[in-house]
């Protein structure tokens, strides 16, 4: 992409609005654009970034035997009364249609999903199965806050599973704890950072579980034992106040980001809508479910929040919406020309590249570089090209150094490998 | 994929909803679950069908410039006041929230964009470019009817342009029509069937266009001129009653079901919301805008009216859910060894197979192959393999052939190649 042609543009001044980094760093670099608070559109290189994180979290659900499918925003009041949660559920956004029908725009979907499981599920022979969708949810939040962390309209991966019995259900749930833990490190948080922590239960099981990524910036408070990476939720440290593996009393208060949840259903949902199957032994038997969230936006805010620097994003290679920040300095032709053939044939080798050809001034092309925060920064003037070089630097690292132009394509490659 | 681990399932009945060929038979074939009038839920095989429409359409709107941006279903009030449109846009779904906040959920995004481009464009030299976004819409329909055709939420992709000048507008706009008719084609809409459109063009334009494709099913009447492949909407024959460019009074009445639509929306939208340049000449000016739209969930239900016979749906090979529908017939070992080493071989040559796996009965297998409507069936039993032998038959085409299994896979890339 060039970058001078890329409508959104980075800023220099902050919206009153901004309170959290990602917030600020998102809008300032043309990432989001706010609408109203907490509803934000994504612009280029935020859509970019997004769709990396739902690619990477798709995968793993598809390798987790997950079939993706698309529910509405749009559900029907009747499904919200089957399970007592059209006035039960408060941040629940209602509207009325033609024919005074009512709606509720979607803020979860199990009162769409188990309905509809049900029109498909006859003997356990068809059990077990998943679906999930990457969809938009709605919430009628008090207080929108902390830009992508806690929006009205968001982005959701949310997976449903169905099992013919608890103990399916619950192997399969323990799986999803590994499935988790290894969709966070592919989009680029540290293992050391990320804590399965136990919150509470619900009816049909004692805990579920939230997947908090520690930073001193986090609403959320757990206790963590450090020798077996869990942690507890502050909701059930008074019920649970030693580490539920090893018994270790003595936990450490941490902040955290919840940046995923995991919980059983048991028959909460198939009850209430006879969702029952024809069991081996000839039995009806209500489906047992659980259900398994991730929110790419605000897995966006979250990484912005724990990977930035004064001067801007410092984005993990995994999700970074482009791969090359390549920038020409100067007006010089050889310099023009150099930068247009190299951003060409990185383009050639499948290499990302935000080609930054703006008629700029040196400072401000290299401060859009850092609040960006692409992970390699190639920079082409006049005075590497004396010495047939580049400056490289990766935002992560804090110098740069100058590598000849022959073989920077491989190094480039090298760079992005594995 | 194997059929039998796919969770949703054809049908024999028919939904009492089902008024139209695209809702029976997408209910009927799996593709699609009716949640609410107007509202469905895309299942596995419907939700790849749309992606590879989203695809197509990304691709060509990408070409044609356009930087995809994906903006909110939840837009404020005052934006719809600022236009006029909060009490005059009928089909406008409104609700509230925290805070007494009011919204509306997105029927058309002119009241998002045209603010939003304002905030990124400054001079000339910032103009003119082009987003687009593919998202659902919100539609408060009195009457939900024709299954994907007229939904209460529904997908749109649409493409908004923005000028300094009506003669730059004028120039993209045109070149917007060859754009549409290259999707369409692309889709697998038959050029012959997809005519230009003029319809009512508003205060800044003595038209629009709308692309119709011909069919008896349609809702909508166009007088169509034969010699240019061009057609006037009913709304406007009485003030144009001859073909606008070669003046023929000689024209047909024909049905159409509407696919797209492109409209001139001059400075109906950013004179009220102060969206101005600063021109060549220094002078403020306000931006020239286009519309442009197209539904992919429309063009999904447009295809199946289009491209169906009594046994089932006749994807078009560029949008169809998978390729090959490989079926195996009995219960013999060596069919499904043949079977299952033939699923593996085709998926390793990049080809996407739906491998129907279950142990059904020949017709059962068939009836649904029809149903569901892959372009090509290669079926395999006991009896094709006495001659090393398998069925081969596409969908569009009423006879089967017996073909040699040595060679079979370089045949099926013939078939999907160019």
């Amino acid at each position: 992409m060039r970058y001078s042609q890329i409508f959104s543009k980075t800023s220099k001044t902050v919206s009153h609005d901004a309170d959290s980094a990602n917030a600020k760093l998102l809008i300032q670099g043309g990432f989001i654009h706010q609408e109203i608070a907490g509803v934000y559109t994504f612009l280029p290189l935020g859509l970019r970034t997004l769709r990396k994180i739902e690619q990477v979290i798709r995968e793993e659900m598809e390798a987790f035997g997950g079939q993706e499918i698309l529910m509405p925003a749009l559900t029907p009041k009747s499904a919200w009364q089957t399970t007592d949660r059209w006035d039960g559920f408060d941040v629940l956004f209602k509207l009325e249609g033609a024919g005074s029908k009512e709606y509720a725009l979607g803020a979860t979907h199990e009162e769409i999903v188990t309905p509809l499981a049900k029109d498909y599920t006859f003997s356990y022979k068809d059990l077990p199965f998943a679906v999930f969708q990457i969809q938009n949810k709605f919430r009628n939040e008090p207080r929108a806050k902390s830009g992508l962390l806690r929006g009205r309209e968001f982005l959701m991966k949310d997976l449903y599973s169905f099992h013919a019995s608890e103990s399916d259900l619950d192997a399969y749930y323990e799986k999803s704890k590994d499935v988790y833990l290894r969709i966070f490190e592919r989009l680029g948080f540290d293992p050391k950072i990320t804590v399965t922590t136990y919150a509470s239960g619900g009816a049909f099981s004692q805990f579920s579980h939230e997947f908090q990524v520690l930073s001193e910036v986090g609403e959320d408070t757990v206790y963590m034992c450090e020798k077996c990476h869990l942690a507890i939720n502050k909701e059930i440290i008074d019920a649970q106040s030693t580490c539920p593996s090893c018994g270790n009393a003595d936990l450490l208060e941490k902040k955290g980001i919840e940046v995923g949840n995991i919980f059983k259903l048991g028959t909460r949902f198939s009850e209430p809508f006879g969702f029952k199957f024809t069991d081996e032994d000839g039995q009806m038997k209500p489906a047992q479910m659980g259900c398994y969230g991730i929110g790419p936006s605000r897995i966006m805010g979250s990484l912005v929040e724990v990977y930035h620097d004064d001067q801007g994003i410092v984005w993990p290679k995994s999700v970074a919406p482009l791969q090359v920040h390549l920038a020409s300095l100067g007006k010089d032709e050889i310099v023009q020309a150099t930068c247009d053939k190299l951003y060409q044939d990185l383009k050639d080798q499948g290499i990302e590249v935000l080609y930054d050809d703006r008629d700029r001034q040196v400072g401000a092309k290299l401060a859009d570089a850092d609040l960006i925060g692409i992970p390699l920064r190639v920079v082409v003037s006049k005075r590497t090209l004396e010495s047939d070089s580049v400056e490289w630097k990766e935002r992560s690292v804090s110098d740069a150094e100058t590598i000849p132009l022959a073989g920077l394509i491989e190094k480039v490659k090298e760079c992005f490998s594995g």
